[in-house]
């Protein structure tokens, strides 16, 4: 019998989701490959294991955390700010972080950030830091990742995966979900193209997501503000590869909901 | 220490995600959630397991299987067709399902479903099912879930959760994920707001798509061909609710994306 009882399953038939320990309070300039690592090596991280980690200890550690006090609010923050009815030293910060604000209603800016990510506020986040300070992403999240990556496979003695998280609203639908934002050792789309159904017919478009199905999944232990940044993903088979967010994140030419369309949605 | 080797884990430390035996193909009068909970009862199924399982059974079980010579296209379905080189039928057949067409592009068409589902072709599907046919989704997936609910909580002797899922496109980001679509057992969406973070402020906007996540998860061990529609997820800690797909679909009214804007983006 495969499923729930079956700890000597073969690979494929069960994924476990596990909190990877605890980390203390990270501060700009902390080592949190050697941190995270560590913690690892506790719980016994193996080859083939993926660590997925919240973005907020990883960009504290790279020192994206800012004070307020110290922006200088030009303009079109300033204007913003008006608008919003957020300060005008957050508007600076967002506006720095996007290439474009797409969309605004009330105090909602959801923003395209210079990584290409769809978010509100372009993805600074004023919670879990201290008073009169926020996070932002990291420069380049893949950079973190990779890291990240090379310190848990170290201690693993094999290649470990790595996927850095954020949360994201989405369009169309209600609630935020966990999200890959940075990506390391693994293909974080697979193309199931060329594959064939049960009636052997090709399958076509059949891009499965599975960078953003491991944050998401990820995401069910990630409490809001539990403390718990890190997470181990153990029996998911991947495909080793360099991987990088770029994979999931769609330029806007070839997005139909950033495009021009016209009366009846037909993308000119 | 908690993590990998929590076999003994505190609750929500820990979820086990895990392909819940076979089924058989599934054909139309099917009694699908005896089926299901056979099958989960041989796995040993629990009270607070959560099962996720993909639409198409279910949907097949429903009878929502069309021969596509049986369709009487109009003319819309004809103009549709011969801008999309889809067939005329199988267009009729997404506009049945359709509120709305939202997108085209070539032959892509991005629809709003009645039940308020944003996806390509109204999320009708021509893989896994017998040639000539497609498979629609379930008339109202929350029945389906639920119907299935009771089955297995019947064998666990106690609440076992159902979400019921599909795979979909993301604006703004690429590959298909898993997403629920009908809901049975549990908060579909947890209300985090009046919770506080690390420092002790008050958290907002903080809405976690659970339903969504748990399909994610599921998905990664859903292959596309495989003929593995159902997965348990065990350990997860969910709020029992009768559940409801509404939940996690936004109303376009309320969607800054679907909202009529001006050039810089704000909503009217």
């Amino acid at each position: 019998m495969r499923g729930a009882r079956g700890l000597g399953s073969a690979p494929g038939e069960e994924v476990r989701i596990s909190v990877l320990g605890a980390l203390p309070e990270i501060v700009p300039g902390d080592d949190l490959p050697a941190m995270l690592a560590a913690v690892a090596a506790d719980a016994g991280v193996q080859p083939g294991d993926v660590v997925a980690i919240a973005h907020k200890p990883v960009s504290k550690a790279e020192g994206r955390v800012v004070r307020l006090a110290d922006v200088q609010p030009g303009d079109e923050a300033r204007f913003l700010a008006g608008e919003t009815g957020k300060s005008p030293e957050l508007c600076e910060l967002i506006l720095g972080e996007s290439r474009k604000i797409l969309r605004r209603r009330r105090s909602l800016l959801v923003c395209e950030t210079h990584h290409g990510f769809v978010c509100a506020n372009a993805g600074i986040d004023a919670s879990n830091t201290a008073e009169g300070t926020v996070v932002l992403l990291p420069v380049d999240p893949d950079v973190s990742a990779r890291r990240l990556q090379h310190a848990l496979s170290d201690v693993a003695g094999g290649r470990v995966a790595v996927v850095i998280t954020d949360t994201h609203g989405r369009a169309f639908r209600r609630g935020l979900v966990n999200v890959a934002v940075g990506i390391a050792g693994f293909e974080a789309v697979l193309d199931h193209r060329g594959g064939r159904d049960r009636e052997g017919r090709m399958l076509v478009a059949t891009d499965q997501a599975l960078g953003d199905e491991v944050a998401a999944a990820a995401g069910m232990l990630m409490g809001k503000a539990s403390g718990r940044p890190a997470v181990l993903v153990r029996g998911l088979v991947t495909a080793p590869a360099p991987g990088t967010l770029h994979a999931l994140v769609r330029v806007p030419e070839q997005d139909v909901f950033r495009a021009e369309v016209d009366a009846d949605g037909v993308v000119r």
